[in-house]
């Protein structure tokens, strides 16, 4: 063990860096994460130090330098531990040295937006990242420093710097909250370095005798503090279920991510004591498994909530997540084939111990199947249901409000087939670091578009968001989970109630995947019971994407389009076409990256079948063009909504052959549909039938159940059964 | 050299058996192909024999039936004789068999959509394909039948099979057109095995004696025959250029290709005397090399007149024309590549020395390079340019009219990055072989949209398509060249002018693409002037792809939203929003596939800016929903459009960077344009400067220029110069 006075000691170890030098040039996946950062930091070696006087919001010039200054600082640092050079030692000294120079007399940021403003950014959150990684490269040079430079760098630069983002914005660091991560972590790994026990209880606990107006709000609107928790551990405790899914989702995960295991892992080095990646049960391991889990097959996180499309495992925070999941959570082999398509390793004990595990073979794939991830502290407040079948992919959030970043979707779903979207989350209305969007920040559009329940497939009530579009409201409730069921890997049921987002509504999804002779891939049916103590008008979206290849039913298009209506995400929707049901199976038949699919819907006479197109009241072009079919029942008190989607076919423009462009199913009908039972029978165009029932009250899994429907006994135990 | 008695003789010989079967299990790609090709027949041969009576058009069952059925035939013909194995034989013979006894009594089939109506199909192309594939066939099990079979089969099915798609079919047949090539192949390939010269005349030349109505027309509203030339040498000379550019465009081509080589292979093999590979200065093989120039850095076809995006160098004629083109045209080692990137060979001597020379590692990479391509069958009406530098691919088409598939779009152009569309050629409007789209047929927007002018990146002329969208008028004239000239890889050039598209209009188009150290990759200016006898409305679109990301004036975005207008193609783009010139630059920067772009173009004060996105009057939901620009001037005479798009970052949505945003470019100015000169200036943001002159009357490479500039002299030799 490393005394206290060791260093590096914080995410590099003394004994660690002995190992890896031993082992250089021997580890292929090591050697090569080597060669690129030395490659990297030689060229911002020979360009030379700037360190700029704050100026600009993200995306500007003074944003990206320093925002560049701490990453190729951390890099240096490390790279004069594993190569025992000088120069990087030097470079990271005199580039410390430029920052203390500047930041001893420096002004908050000029620019005023955030709830928080920084020194070096806008934001102390960017503040923050700063310290996170700068802490680290302090602790690689630590040694190479004289006292007196130590003294200068920690009394003039860390300790004020430290100070500012916590005790100097506790609205920004007295909080549960993925700012706050960071902020808990900059502080804490900086008071590892300098072996700091005040720095280290404030990053662990948070301010001592400081707490917030618990009514306060934050930029996104979400609550600063409403529960007065604070501190490292809070942020753990509050943020994961105890299956590890982070409460904003995916890509919040992904990016708070980074702090809560670098942290981690440097408490593990610095305070094994506190037994860190033990802590909630392992929580922060599992939550890397839950991450990976909540991506498509190409590694792309499903972009729930405020979510970018595109943002994958490929991240380097998740180089980070991969690596020290395998090293301190049970060298996982199937983690091991990640890190091997990353391409990369963390330059510590970690990297080394996935690249050593690489070059000995001992890689096997990272075998993704369904799985429900609970939500909240407890694991309570609903969750994400993720069922996978051979290629399709189908995403059932019945989750919490998802703080500050969540979208008012309860019940709604997406789907996915081999990495390419078939029923699709808009995700986000928002340019991450592209300037030219809105300094690369939120659009407005993200609120009245993006977050809006118009923007799921998911019920609206009354052209309504679910929770009037309130956070206050949203982030009270969450919905139930009914069933989450994968064991028959034929007929695998998700299902969830709501019973909040609409009072006097009561919503019922159930979503079965389901593989069976008569079709070529799984099937999606999807239920959605409305029951209301009133009458109402219900919407039901879906996003499809791609090119309407034919419907069964007919239809009058508009060559003057409008916006559906004025507001809650409807005015983003203009009116292409609208039909009306005449009670029978309505079907769309459409083409998305030369594939064929089909979703068929049983519809009551009357029920307005509406073809939707986003962009409306898009003044700025924020808003990618994308269609939407949506099902609405006028003036109805209950609903029952049934829709099956297949993938079916296929097309080839280069041979120009299509492959079973057409549905396999020739009706779907609702036998039973009562308090007790909904019954759903399929016909087959080769004439087999496939009947569904699920029971709507009664979730057990040892009732025996026995229905008779049109004079035939259907008999089967627990809530749902599938007959032939 | 076989006899005329000897089988095979026609695509197979019986010498290239003999060395096929001795190389066999020695050459990869070969016996990959084999492989492949003897499974799909093996299983085809388990699933026994289906000839049904002909009912169906394209994309139905029957049509889809007999479509395998003769690709099958084919296959197992060429098994047989490389395997010796006598059940293929049998298939074939036992297949043969049962479409003799069906078709001795065939009529007509019973779809009546087509100007030529086939048995087997609903149209004589299709037959004729059947042919083609079913002669080989035939060659191959010649030797394995009994005189009695044969004579069985040639007097109920091949003779009487080829005369309906000839004699009985003239209007089909006697043609210079794509249709005609696949009937002169059919006819000639049978007769060629059957030895029978009067097919084989009937082949090259025509049908004796017989002239049709030179005013007629097709489906297509192409002239019948307006020559009155026809037969497959009328068929060679005619729609290639002495380059080797076929008249319809590369999707055509593409098509047409097959019929061309695999008679001319029977030709040379069967014939030889004929010399058919050095007929019009070997202008098959010098085609194929210009197919394969058509081609973005994929492989995809650029999709000129009515081509279908996706269609590429993979698709199986193209196999036939890179071995044919390598075996026969001088074994070109870059063909190899290509060869390797479409993992298959014929199974044929061409196959053979493609596959022996994969396997002595003689490929090379085919090396695509900027190309002029003239048009015509004297190369003299006009052409198409393709410039390529580094990963930009311009393509100016300043092509004829294309026969009935070509599109009302004089002096347009599209541009690829690395296989990327950057400003589109819309296609066709058709989804081939989706027989839920209009049966796979062209769809009555390819008519009303994707053939009119404004559905391309070229001039309109108050909202009127080229010779008023009047095929007789348009295929009556072509544009002519004025420049190409690719010598300095920096400034590489292609301009040509119009004067008959619009009586009294001129217009000019010149289009340089050039490498400066202040842009990162290189640029694309265009220049258009127009110069008229009397004022009009000008429009000039520009079809982006991808997301707006910043303009740099203003406009009224429109939250209702109308056609443009109601004709001529206008009628399909909706007007999104609006904006007014102040006489400034305007510019568009966009994000598409993760790279941004920005086109900035010169205007007059009052010019139109108007932002489109296409899918107005589109009730079947048959068009793709892709945004344009254009810019409009009003009660112009004369009018000089001039742009640059620049390709100058990228996004990362996995590390959410964002890297050169944004132009190089801070202004374009018109320095002069005159009668005899165009200037352009640009500045740019590092305030280096370029100066770009070209002569409008004089394209002389000799003469020498001298033009006084705001008191500095320019002086230059040659049609244009650029000057820093």
């Amino acid at each position: 063990m490393s005394s206290a006075q060791d260093h590096p000691k914080l995410i590099l170890t003394k004994e660690g860096v002995k190992n890896i030098r031993e082992q250089l040039g021997n580890i292929p996946l090591f050697d090569a994460s080597l060669e690129e950062i030395k490659k990297e930091i030689d060229a911002e070696i020979a360009s030379g130090i700037e360190v700029p006087i704050p100026k600009d919001y993200s995306g500007g010039y003074t944003h990206d330098r320093h925002k560049r200054n701490f990453i190729v600082l951390q890099k240096a640092g490390v790279l004069y531990q594993i190569l025992e050079d000088e120069k990087y030692a030097k470079y990271v000294k005199d580039m410390l040295m430029e920052y203390e120079m500047m930041y001893k007399t420096l002004p908050l940021h000029p620019k005023t937006r955030s709830y928080a403003r920084g020194k070096l950014f806008w934001q102390c959150l960017n503040d923050s990242n700063w310290l996170v990684y700068v802490s680290q490269a302090y602790d690689c040079i630590y040694d190479y420093l004289s006292k007196k430079e130590r003294k200068k760098l920690e009394n003039n630069l860390f300790r004020p710097f430290a100070d500012h983002i916590s005790v100097d914005s506790p609205q920004f660091y007295q909080r549960v909250h993925n700012h706050s991560t960071w902020g808990n972590a900059a502080v804490g790994m900086i008071g590892l370095v300098m072996d700091d026990q005040e720095l280290i209880d404030r990053a662990l606990y948070g301010i001592k005798g400081v707490s917030l107006d618990k009514s306060a709000k934050d930029d996104d609107g979400g609550f600063l503090n409403k529960d007065g928790k604070a501190g490292f551990l809070a942020n753990i405790e509050e943020p994961f279920s105890p299956d590890g899914y982070y409460n904003e989702g995916p890509y919040y995960q992904r990016y708070a991510m980074y702090p809560f295991l670098i942290f981690a892992e440097g408490l593990h080095n610095v305070k094994p004591e506190l037994k860190i990646f033990e802590y909630k049960e392992g929580v922060l391991i599992k939550s890397i498994n839950a991450l990976l889990n909540l991506s498509d097959a190409d590694g792309d996180f499903f972009p729930l909530n405020d979510g970018q499309k595109g943002m994958s495992y490929y991240n380097s925070a998740l180089v980070t997540a991969v690596d020290i999941s395998y090293h301190f959570g049970g060298n996982n082999p199937g983690l091991l084939s990640i890190a091997e398509q990353q391409g990369k390793v963390l330059l510590d004990d970690s990297g080394l111990a996935v690249a050593l595990g690489v070059k000995n073979g001992k890689a096997k794939p990272f075998d993704k199947k369904s799985i429900n991830l609970s939500d909240g502290s407890d694991g309570k407040q609903g969750g994400v249901g993720i069922i996978r079948s051979d290629d399709i992919e189908l995403v059932f959030k019945y989750a919490s409000q998802g703080s500050s970043h969540g979208h008012y979707d309860k019940l709604s779903y997406s789907l996915y087939e081999d990495g390419d979207e078939v029923a699709q989350d808009y995700g986000l209305a928002r340019f991450v670091n592209i300037e030219q969007k809105g300094g690369g920040n939120y659009l407005k559009e993200n609120k009245t578009w993006a977050k809006q329940t118009i923007a799921h497939n998911t019920i609206i009530q009354d052209e309504t968001s679910h929770f009037k579009g309130t956070y206050d409201i949203g982030s009270q409730y969450y919905p139930e989970k009914y069933i989450f069921d994968i064991k028959n890997e034929d007929l695998q049921v998700a299902s969830a109630k709501e019973i909040n987002a609409y009072p006097g509504t009561e919503m019922h999804r159930t979503m079965a995947v389901i593989k069976y002779e008569a079709y070529i891939k799984p099937i999606v049916l999807d239920i959605v019971r409305v029951l209301s103590d009133s009458t109402h008008q219900y919407d039901l979206p879906f996003y499809y994407l791609g090119q309407i290849m034919k419907t069964n039913f007919e239809y009058e298009a508009f060559n003057t389009l409008k916006p559906l209506s004025d507001k809650n995400g409807y005015q983003h929707l203009y009116l292409e076409a609208k039909g009306i049901s005449k009670g029978e199976n309505v079907t769309l038949n459409w083409l998305s990256n030369n594939k064929f699919y089909t979703n068929t819907s049983i519809t009551s006479e009357g029920d307005e079948l509406l073809f939707a197109r986003i962009g409306a009241n898009d003044p700025e072009f924020n808003l990618r063009k994308d269609p939407g079919f949506i099902i609405r029942k006028k003036n109805a008190q209950n609903a029952t909504f049934v829709s099956v989607t297949e993938s079916h076919g296929s097309y080839s423009p280069v041979s120009e052959s299509a492959v079973n462009a057409y549905s396999a199913i020739k009706t779907i009908s609702l036998l039973v549909d009562t308090e007790n039972y909904t019954a759903i029978k399929i016909v087959n165009n080769d004439n087999s039938t496939l009947v569904f029932v699920v029971s709507n009250k009664d979730n057990s899994l040892n009732t025996n159940h026995n229905l008779s429907i049109l004079g035939k006994d259907y008999k089967w135990v627990g809530p749902f059964a599938k007959f032939n």
